[in-house]
């Protein structure tokens, strides 16, 4: 028999790790809907026009084939590709729903995709995104970019993470810098400045010189930008001082300073304008973010998004603008379970194991656990009547923290004994109740 | 530009029919979990070769290609298909995962699973499974099966759906009859039978007769079996009334007569034994279920399972016997949103709509909004400076039950208006509290 392996790339959880990955997606889930977003899924697939309209990703599109689909004259899925973000789909399905819809539609949407590129830490074939974006119908005020960074930065500063910083810019400023230094082609330069972090300055300058052809002053002038950083009005002021003058600049600027006005009130740290973030991503327009997680700086961003003015929009009605943000779920929980810096206090959600004394007397146990459930205590049965030693170990390994006896030692009734304390107490299956900080799972950092 | 149409198969919700599922979903999480069941998820692809390894369903898997993986020496992905199944799939991630179990392992899962089946009323392409499954390594007894029927019937029951009914029966029932009646090669009796509730008791007499070679008599026989139906030990005596005699269909009736006094506790009408349930699959060896919905059996099975012995059994180490049951979330809630038997109270979390009155009030209604989430309360500020008139139908059309002034017209400060009485008092955005029904979003069953 061929030995079962792991898949690279297509990750998988023990059932401890997901009840923690469970707890966070329901955090997320929550602080979306604290500020209205509303939830939907899109299917997993699209067609496969619709994935090559923007990004650069066409090499990492897994397409389906049905594996009998030879001679069967069906188009339907004839050329689907699985989706690589959540945007994408949303944009779609606005356009394609849009007649049942209200907007502006705050919209939230937790799924997976999958891409097929070489995976490598923080990068999977298969992974949980966890988004949330606004599209208006007709035009979406800048006052939504702001949301976007206040949603993002509420929502994982609720969750068991190191501290994340969001970092912002403007695609506008960006092209309209470029502009002036009489830059045409924008695509190329966005790409090679987004790569600063990993290739580093001379990286980026010997892209811009070398295979974009841009002067050396010119490159230079790009670098002088990407150093700025700040959160104040000094920025756009560093940005005046490089002398570039255009239009798009001015706007792109005016944007900048309006989200990070916006955003005044947040923690220190919360937020930066970041002038070296750029975003890979063909369709973004205008406010770009990128967070970073304390300490761990080398996995890339942790969270990501931007304006998009143009991708939801069809060919007939009003334009159909959004702004977003996506958190990368299994990117972060790849790296905090690798490290062993999260876990959950057991692998099961019981909380109490109600031990068998001989298969004759299993209805008794079985009251037990139909009356602790009915009160929404999670509970099983031990399942075989071994020693008693052995059933509490069994509880133990599983991190259960009660045992229940039907028959205990000191009363001959029911007892319920504490796994950490050894202590034993009488208790009645139809009022006792578990210590608050045992009922639940509960999630468990540890120190780096 | 290409009209975005439907994909055929591969539904989508609204945002109010998503809050409807995420509420299901939930609900048979919590279920789950008051049986001590532990959640996992696989990832959405398996190789090829284990997809085809049991059922017969090759011809409904879809492969993964990528776009551009020519000339690309990566075996990881060549041969991976989308899982149609969760079985399969949890039953090699025990195998291969199995020196970091406990045994015996409850777990669920719910997830997507993909099937390239034409579309149907009730068939999807892609569609919800919520799975509950106990392996164990070495033996699994009995009282496991009676446990699935209990876990299921208590998790159906607490959903927004009509009734349903589990239908119990025993494959080593049906092979032992069967075996009885000299016939040898089992899995395609097992199908014909299996059809039963789909071309009738005609079309299975052809099926049985025509194609497997069956004599007339066998084949009434293999009818009579089918029509036995009941939830007491008259049902093992009807059997024993047509006479055939096999070690195999005394194990069987065993099973089952055991599975069936081990749930009599439950009401009237949830469970039956009903000897003409086969299950297509070739995976099962024991205790089969089906259940149907009151008023929509055309709708076919709502959910089932069974016991597999083999399925997750590797070629090293002692076996790992497992049973488990399955739910077809979207092909019921498919079902219940076609009929507009389902639906939710609003289309957003948003409880509240807090007003503008005029963009350079924005702090005002912000500062509410941030007062109301700290307290749990979801919310929105209206996204422009409308006639408060239109503010007001815009929260109703999305089902928003409050509408929020910072400038009331009685008091001149916070007031707010129960949008369905069109009552209007003062309120202080630090302790005010909606009405416990209109908090959350609810779930409205519209009658038949």
């Amino acid at each position: 028999m061929a030995k079962i392996r792991p898949i690279s790339g297509f990750p998988e959880w023990l059932p401890e790790q997901r009840l923690v990955e469970q707890q966070v997606l329901d955090t997320i889930r929550r602080g979306f809907e604290l500020f209205g977003y509303a939830p939907i899924e899109t299917r997993s697939v699209e067609p496969l026009d619709q994935l090559l309209k923007k990004g650069e990703t066409d090499k990492e599109i897994y397409v389906l084939k049905r594996l009998q689909a030879e001679g069967d004259a069906d188009a339907d899925d004839a050329s689907l590709g699985l989706h690589f973000d959540l945007t994408v789909p949303f944009a779609r399905y606005v356009g394609q729903h849009r007649g049942h819809l209200r907007f502006p539609l705050r919209r939230y949407q937790i799924q997976k995709s999958w891409r097929g590129e070489r995976p490598q830490e923080g990068r999977y074939r298969e992974f949980y995104q966890a988004d949330a974006d606004v599209i208006a119908e007709g035009e979406l005020p800048i006052h939504f970019d702001a949301e976007m960074v206040t949603v993002l930065h509420q929502v994982m500063a609720s969750l068991p993470f190191p501290p994340v910083t969001i970092q912002v810019n403007n695609r506008k400023v960006l092209e309209g810098f470029y502009r002036a230094l009489g830059i045409e082609e924008m695509q190329p330069v966005l790409r090679a400045a987004d790569k600063l972090d990993k290739i580093g300055e001379d990286g980026v300058r010997a892209l811009l010189a070398d295979e974009l052809g841009l002067g050396a002053a010119a490159a230079e002038r790009c670098l002088e930008l990407a150093r700025i950083r700040g959160t104040g009005p000094e920025v756009v002021e560093r940005v005046h001082a490089l002398g570039a003058r255009h239009p798009l600049l001015d706007q792109g600027l005016d944007e900048l300073a309006a989200v990070m006005a916006a955003v005044a009130e947040l923690p220190d740290g919360a937020v930066v304008a970041d002038l070296h973030i750029a975003r890979g991503l063909d369709y973004y327009t205008g406010t770009v973010y990128e967070g970073v997680m304390l300490g761990h700086e080398s996995l890339g961003s942790v969270c990501s998004g931007g304006r998009y003015d143009d991708l939801a929009t069809t060919g007939s009605g009003p334009p159909l603008p959004g702004v977003g943000v996506s958190i990368g779920v299994t990117r972060i929980l790849g790296r905090l379970f690798g490290q062993e810096l999260l876990t959950a206090s057991r692998s099961t959600p019981s909380c109490v194991m109600v031990a068998l004394v001989d298969d004759a007397s299993r209805g008794e146990s079985e009251a037990v656990v139909r009356a602790l459930r009915r009160r929404g205590i999670a509970c099983e049965v031990h399942h075989a009547a071994q020693k008693f030693g052995k059933q509490i170990r069994s509880a133990e390994r599983k991190g259960i923290p009660y045992v229940w006896f039907t028959r205990g030692e000191t009363t001959g009734g029911h007892e319920v004994r504490d796994i950490t304390s050894g202590e034993q107490v009488a208790a009645d299956p139809e009022s006792w109740q578990p210590a608050r900080e045992l009922a639940g799972v509960r999630l468990v950092q540890k120190e780096e």
